[in-house]
């Protein structure tokens, strides 16, 4: 019995990683020596790093940078077995909880430090960076991580404006002659659920810009800023960030990192699918399981369950989901290619009790071995015949 | 594909055949010519006269009695197909639901419609009963039934003693003299799944009697007099009857069903067996989905899935059930024959709000379905090799 285990973070409760190993701990009751591929999927939150380093393995690199407040902080990064391949959380580096909760304030946090990153993986001979963009304490648009690589970003009298959201409102000037050239050589792939652009009603500023620190009277300050930081980009630059879906990841710094490193827009599935390979220890399962924290209409939008289905029925590879919420509407994903759902909700419980790590791997493995048990059942039943 | 589904009632949800039909309804989604029987499961309470005639067929009777108050009532009871066997549940007669909410008084409530039932199908030619105990009104220990069907229950001073718990004190003595006979020559059982005794801290009383609008006051003088109609029953009767199990179910009817008709206590699942001989649809069946409210370490103490579990297991047929609480301690129940267990809960919710039956129907429709997806996957993909 081989059975590969992909599911999606159950965000918020579990990451990847320990959603795969309490659905395997399920299913060793009922089948002791099944062969169990475990593939965490990352979502460029955080784990990203974890999960990539479980499903293809590599090593981590721990070095000392720019925290999101000027300060130095200690970050961690991944370098796959491949050795070329680094991958970055910009939370590492500039993330929400690096910062104070009273000291929160996108009007000086920055993304310096993830630049330093970069140049680190550079100097370690990466040419690929996987870089994800979940929690971010900063709304910067990537300034901090272009200076750090060797953009000069100047205002009116041509000095390199401070840190932070707060001063792109001052921007007049790029100046691309000192960058780290490495960077054009290197791929760049940004993991990313987010589709915000970078400014607007719908932008980094006004969606996510509250939960970072930003009072209401900053928010204009911020949104405007991203407004010039992109109009400066297009003309300096030639690069256009205006309305570019998901540039509004992580404070802007999905835009900035498509404007100053060329970088490629994926999902976590996309990218796990394409550097693990997941077609070739796919092809011959028995079973697929994957899942996230919801299963409803939306998860037949290229989210990881659809998208791990989408290549098992490749291979005639049954998939089973697992969720903590099954909506009234996810039947949708049986047309997606998921053949059978289940909520790991074993009874009635609050949404933050149901979240309880412990209490959530408690669901997982017992609803992971009831369906293998029903499978066994199922299966030895036929073998009899 | 031939199914037999035979649950437990979802209490204060739905009733056994309404969770029969759920499960049904989902299992036809994936196998629309499923040759599905149902069985709902009478447990004595509301739904045990439509249980068993869904499962085994018969027609309902009305007729006009004495309700708990004294004043006169429209009950139904029914007889199956057999015509001799009369299902009647003591709740038509004397249930908590015919008295007003402030007119709750378990001095004066009786069971003298419950006799009457008895009588009116005595006349109706039936021999066999079958009475189930939920929901009463009463605490009169059965003194009511007992007058209904012509035994004198005398005070000090030979005169006929009142209805209620509260003129228990007052019997002295029981004349058989002008019994209906046709009672001794009639089988009866007491379907029920309260074991308390008649009397004492865990009997009729103390645990059931608040409910049924005893006051801290009154308890006491309950408990006291069913004390003393179990001392007269012994003495006149020679039915001992102090510390029999069930006796305190339904206000100590449980007593006198076995004082005054020789009663039998039987749970609903046996009887069901016995009656509606699952063994015969159970045995050629690919699977039969049973379920309870609550699965739970208490299940295996012969409650229905364990019931069903272990007749389905002496023809080797898959038990798969449902239940709304999946309990931590579920797993022991698969030593007791049931292959998998699956909550029907598909995301965190209040248990009233898991209990709302709109909301109990769909989720048992959904998780069945979901089920049966996955074992036409296995079998599919077996039938394919």
């Amino acid at each position: 019995m081989k059975i590969v285990i992909a599911s999606d973070s159950f965000k918020g409760s579990l990451n990847s990683l320990e959603v795969a190993k309490a659905i395997e701990s399920g299913i060793k009751k009922v089948y002791p020596r099944a062969d169990i591929i475990k593939f965490p999927i990352a979502d460029g939150g955080e784990g990203t790093v974890q999960a990539f380093i479980s499903s293809i393995g590599g090593e981590l690199v721990t070095t000392n940078v720019t925290g999101p407040l000027g300060t130095k902080v200690t970050a961690t990064y991944g370098i796959l077995t491949d050795k070329k391949t680094a991958v970055i959380e910009m939370a590492a580096a500039a993330g929400i909880t690096l910062v104070p909760q009273d000291q929160l304030n996108p009007l000086i946090t920055t993304t310096y430090g993830v630049g330093e990153l970069i140049r680190h993986a550079l100097d370690r001979g990466c040419t690929e960076f996987i870089i994800g963009l979940g929690g971010s304490a900063t709304n910067d648009g990537g300034a901090g991580l272009a200076q750090a690589l060797g953009y000069k970003l100047l205002d009116a009298d041509d000095q390199e404006i401070a840190f932070g959201g707060g001063s792109l409102q001052n921007l007049r000037r790029i100046d691309a002659t000192n960058v780290d050239h490495r960077i054009f050589k290197a791929n760049f792939i940004v993991a990313s659920d987010v589709t915000n652009p970078l400014y607007g009603p719908n932008g980094a500023t006004y969606i996510y810009g509250p939960q970072k620190g930003a009072t209401p009277k900053m928010l204009n300050e911020l949104d405007n800023g991203l407004k010039n930081f992109a109009k400066i980009i297009y003309r300096d630059l030639k690069k256009d960030i205006h309305n570019l879906p998901a540039a509004g990841a992580a404070g802007g710094l999905g835009g900035g990192l498509f404007a100053f490193v060329n970088a490629t827009l994926k999902r976590g599935i996309d990218i796990i699918i394409e550097k693990a390979n997941l077609k070739k220890y796919l092809h011959d399962a028995d079973y697929v399981i994957t899942g996230e924290g919801k299963i409803d209409s939306q998860t037949i939008n290229g989210k990881v369950p659809v998208g791990v289905a989408k290549i098992a029925k490749e291979y005639n590879v049954p998939v089973i989901a697992l969720a903590g919420y099954v909506d009234d509407k996810s039947f949708l994903t049986h047309e997606a290619g998921i053949d059978a759902i289940f909520s790991i909700i074993n009874y009635p419980i609050t949404v933050e009790q149901a979240m309880e790590p412990t209490t959530a791997k408690m669901f997982l493995t017992k609803n992971a071995e009831e369906i293998f048990r029903l499978i066994k059942l199922i299966t030895d039943k036929h073998e009899d015949e």
